[in-house]
């Protein structure tokens, strides 16, 4: 029989090399209440070779420690991946997980890993000719996507103006940052973006872990009033009864997710009935791997579904969530560095039918912001 | 006045530079059952200036992630404290913790914090002429010193030949890596320990989270029997619950801490009565500066203490536990790279009298392990 140039799905496919490249992309005026001013965000891409095959996949940060993240995928990461059998997803993400156990555990590690797992499932899909959602076990759907800005910084007429933006895009909720020192100002920021969308606008609130449990529950009781989907981050992910406290106290729902670096992580919280509306990141939770099972948590215990950024995994990672759902239009879009940004149309996205991720950087773009050599 | 060259205690030192090197050091026939095969460590070193004097820092891996701790180092946290007052070592060491904290949360992140908080208690020492115990509020005492191996893959043989060592140098205590797939097996090497070191050393077993919780109750039944001073790290750092379900069925007390990267992690193990012996790392743990929170955490809930690693700088922070404490002699010795060694005799350690850690690296000896450029 000849050899075969692209190995059938279900051969084991040896992986040839891995590359990467560390990008960093510059941002206007955002800022959070956690994170402070946000002035760029890191991109670090991966491109991982197997079995005549190229999978692509990537990381970001928010403009902090991407260096050492980066540093992981090139020293520690690659150079065990490289030579191993592509197919077998779980085994290498439970070996990059072992491998950088002593210093890992979730932060920086997660991100890392995340780029390779990303590139993984990318790969299975270019080999078994399928898009990531049906990878999933799925079916394709439109998911609501809310307008999101990250705009604490903003004047309250620059938030009204962005507003006006996420609405003429047909947007059916928007995500208003809260955090300011005087709870006074929070809520006229609130109460006048909830008299620009009117009542049949979802509007959620993110506070992006600025307070005590205490001072969230005190804001969160303010912030009712205007009739929210949700209320973020409300405390530091440490806080896992403050947090269920404020799910038993508060009507509004309390969401999290993309603090969270592990499984483990999100198992506290469903067992600790200290999330209600659960978000993923694939690369801040450590891959397409673990989002995809803290959506499957999430469906087990009831809860609605939400993603931080990453809008195009995330469109076919939450055909999997069988609760409502809403992904998140996120303000660092990446679409001026992808070849086909993600769509959104009468404010629903739906995941792309290529296969693997669909989602190929357009290297033309992204060149002028390279910054590793 | 003429402006002095030494600024008196209490005024405010600007942090002139940070310099940081990357060294790999070999090391030989080392494993345990949770990390595989360990055949380096990786150590940073970071010296930091500051008011014409000279903090010393270090933080270091068992051979992996290590590059990505000096690029967080070097790229995020370097830049960060640069300008800065040295004197105020919480705010400093909070900024750290705030500047990673979207990649951060521990990990990584905290082996990096580590060599800044490290050097900056150090400096503090120099400025005000005291060694760190005199610093951290305690007074010098001499701590029992025990023998340890990173011995699983060593044979009977070998095993018990390192412990006649560990008894020639007169350790009051020992303690043998456990972890091996037959429990026979791991019985065996500890009845042989157990029997040439006869009733009156101390004998402990460290299982670096080789087992679920329910297998190393098993486990723990079976080498009770061998009269134990602790079992430490019987399974995974996130099972809080099945550790302190062990520490309620097992009589032998139940140790960790060099897993754990931050002070909300001691907290939990502490609240949860998941830990009898609490053992810091004040690389691991995220600085100096948890790990004395960490062990004030033991004085106020009545437990035990230990170290783990960096013997130099456990024999200062050990001064401060109010319960029976025990310093680990760790077979990742930096003896043949400091200045001068930290010494044990008869079984004891003492801190040193030098101002600061008074840990400084023999340049000489390092230099051949420089790695980074």
């Amino acid at each position: 029989m000849a050899h075969a140039l692209v190995p059938e799905a279900g051969e084991a496919v040896k992986i040839e090399s891995i590359q990467s490249a560390y990008h960093r992309l510059p941002l206007e005026g955002m800022g959070d209440a956690g994170h402070g001013a946000i002035d760029s965000m890191e991109l670090i891409t991966v491109r991982l070779r197997a079995g005549g095959l190229e999978g692509h996949g990537y990381t970001y940060t928010i403009g902090r420690g991407g260096r050492g993240v980066h540093a992981l995928i090139e020293h520690d990461l690659a150079p065990l991946l490289t030579g191993r059998d592509a197919t077998d997803i779980q085994a290498l993400w439970d070996a990059m997980w072992q491998r950088l156990l002593y210093v890992g555990r979730g932060g920086a590690a997660s991100f890392a890993i995340a780029a390779l797992d990303i590139a993984l499932w990318d790969l299975r899909g270019l080999r078994e000719k399928k898009p990531l959602y049906a990878l999933l076990g799925a079916n394709a759907r439109e998911i609501p996507a809310y307008g999101s800005g990250v705009d604490l910084p903003k004047s309250l007429d620059d938030l009204l103006k962005q507003t006006e933006g996420f609405l003429a895009r047909g947007l059916p909720g928007v995500k208003v940052k809260i955090g300011k020192s005087d709870a006074r100002e929070d809520e006229e920021r609130v109460r006048a973006v909830r008299r620009l969308i009117g009542d049949k606008v979802d509007l959620m609130l993110d506070a992006n872990m600025a307070w005590s449990a205490e001072q969230a529950l005190e804001r969160g009781r303010r912030l009712e009033q205007f009739n929210l989907r949700w209320y973020e981050e409300p405390t530091i992910p440490e806080d896992v009864p403050g947090h269920a406290h404020l799910a038993r106290e508060l009507e509004v729902p309390i969401a999290l997710g993309e603090s969270l670096h592990s499984l483990h992580e999100f198992r506290r919280y469903v067992d600790e009935r200290a999330v209600e509306v659960l978000q993923i990141d694939p690369v801040t939770n450590g891959g397409i791997s673990v989002a995809l099972h803290a959506l499957q948590m999430a469906n087990a215990a009831g809860l609605d579904a939400s993603s931080h950024y990453c809008d195009e995994l995330a469109a076919h990672l939450l055909c999997v969530a069988t609760r409502r759902v809403y992904l998140e239009k996120h303000a660092f879009a990446l679409d001026r560095y992808l070849e086909e940004p993600q769509r959104v149309l009468n404010g629903r996205a739906r995941p792309t039918e290529a296969p693997g991720t669909g989602m190929r950087f357009a290297e033309r773009a992204l060149a002028p912001y390279r910054a590793d050599r």
